[in-house]
């Protein structure tokens, strides 16, 4: 039975990649961290047995005893403060939230000795405000952090090399660009788009203002259970100490997706910038090449976004 | 009168700092911070008034009330785990001990809202292992992390980078090579040699055998008095969020080094190296260019480094 350690196992991702394995039909035991409980049934899951601890990753001591125990032969390593707005108000919790914690994780499996791989994640973020010319971006492009959460990420990034070539850990890094899905949160800019207008929609509008951020931003959105995938390719296939872009490769606009929203619940809106919701140093372009990812682990995008937007408003449908 | 907080004040480097202040004649008040008390005297530089207090900058809430009341104008942060060895043995040490600290320092200065410039100390170390064609480093050069001390320093930059361009603060980096001088202690490679020497030398011995690492590497060395004649140029005359080399561009290899002192200590050395001195990963030639620092700010490296060692074998001369 293979056994799996899940850091950050009561976020977005976690329950995406249960219900993945679950359909795999291969027995897996699992082991699942997190500061909060998860929101979700751990035992429902077919073929899969579970075990949730709660636990803050800083505190070392815990983690040792915990990843001693179970001896893991995988570990998804989700456990990250994404927010880049957060990052900006709070960028000493952000760092020590990302790269003191991933820090801990992978020096304790060095420390025990345990023979296992590691799926580091990563962030577009890392890349910057990237020129038109750079676009899609591939995994050769420098990194040029511009928020402290982007800083954080590459901070990992360096570290897990470091592990690799260092210390010889089997680490596997990804660049994931923006996840996008039912059951995400409003924090994040699509699930926001999509709450606000199926309000409006239930208030049996048929016109409202959308009050945003820079709505010309574009961004590489990719579904959560196309995510999980990829995960899965990376940890059976990845080749060690590599870095993959975990993205679809189509870029659109955030206007673009305010428009198809609109367009699903026939909704006439009018979009209202509003210079408080827009970050210092937003990169303006976004967009990642995924040929590496499918040529060498041989995943595929199966999602479109269309179906992604669907199963968003479907979500937002069903909540009071 | 200025005010400049020095951070691993009771380091190697900063009582030459202060001896350079003194020398400059204008009215300076230091704050001085570290976990060790200092083993010089602090009160009997001239023109300076000097204040210290034993502090570990992981403790921000100290950090906070000390730089509140001090009010600084500069901030010389030399405070760093700067041994490439601690590091591969204590990565987290090492790392919250460079990265973690600067970090506390920067974002305290950012929400107390005090004006002024921070001169944040890197390594040459950042570039990793450099082909020939790259020598003499220059500032443009990408870095390449190798060890987790070069991961903290990198990462240190990077946090520097966004808390200029992001929060808008005025912060200088440094990209520090090899320093050598009296006092520096043993467990750097130059002393340690000279120490070894002049030892042999005491017991009246005319040749001997000296255990070393790889004695092929190449290094660029530079007078401790020229690393803070470069810090204070920096302080007062760098550009705001650029980054300076101080280096004497000059690449020397250890084994050069060992013939040198050899020779003015009128020795037959026959160097043994020993596999277990030689780091993971090591780089094999550093040696940097220090163009820009020269251009940008007038500095000038004033000490030859046959002078160096005659003050390094002088120092360990008195010793018993």
């Amino acid at each position: 039975m293979k056994k799996i350690l899940i850091t950050g196992f009561s976020g977005f991702v976690s329950h995406y990649f249960l219900e993945h394995l679950s359909s795999s039909k291969e027995s897996v035991s699992i082991l699942g961290l997190d500061l909060f409980h998860p929101q979700f049934p751990i035992d429902h899951y077919k073929d899969i047995e579970c075990r949730f601890e709660a636990i803050n990753l800083l505190h070392k001591e815990k983690v040792d005893n915990l990843i001693f125990q179970f001896q893991p032969q995988y570990i998804l390593h989700l456990a990250s403060y994404s927010s880049v707005a957060f990052s900006w108000r709070n960028p000493i919790e952000s760092f020590r939230n990302n790269t003191n914690i991933f820090l801990n994780l992978v020096d304790t499996v060095r420390e025990l000795g345990i023979e296992c791989r590691l799926l580091s994640i990563g962030s577009s973020e890392e890349y910057g405000n990237v020129s038109e010319k750079s676009i899609p971006i591939t995994e050769e492009l420098e990194t040029r952090p511009v928020s402290p959460y982007a800083v954080a990420r590459v901070s990992q990034e360096m570290l897990s090399r470091v592990y690799v070539d260092g210390y010889g850990m089997d680490i596997v890094m990804t660049r994931s660009f923006n996840h996008i899905g039912p059951q995400q949160k409003e924090l994040f800019v699509v699930p926001s788009f999509v709450k606000q207008m199926v309000e409006m929609k239930k208030r049996g509008l048929t016109r409202g203002v959308l009050h945003t951020g820079d709505v010309s931003i574009v961004r590489d959105f990719l579904d959560v259970r196309d995510v999980v995938s990829a995960y899965s390719a990376l940890l059976l296939h990845g080749k060690r100490g590599e870095i993959y872009n975990v993205c679809s490769g189509i870029g659109r606009s955030l206007r673009q997706v305010v428009d198809l929203i609109a367009d699903k619940l026939s909704l006439e809106i009018e979009i209202r910038e509003d210079p408080k919701m827009i970050r210092p140093n937003d990169n303006n372009i976004v967009v990642g090449s995924n040929e590496k990812i499918k040529k060498e682990t041989g995943w595929m995008n199966d999602i479109p976004f269309e179906k992604s937007i669907d199963d968003i408003i479907a979500h937002w449908d069903t909540i009071e």
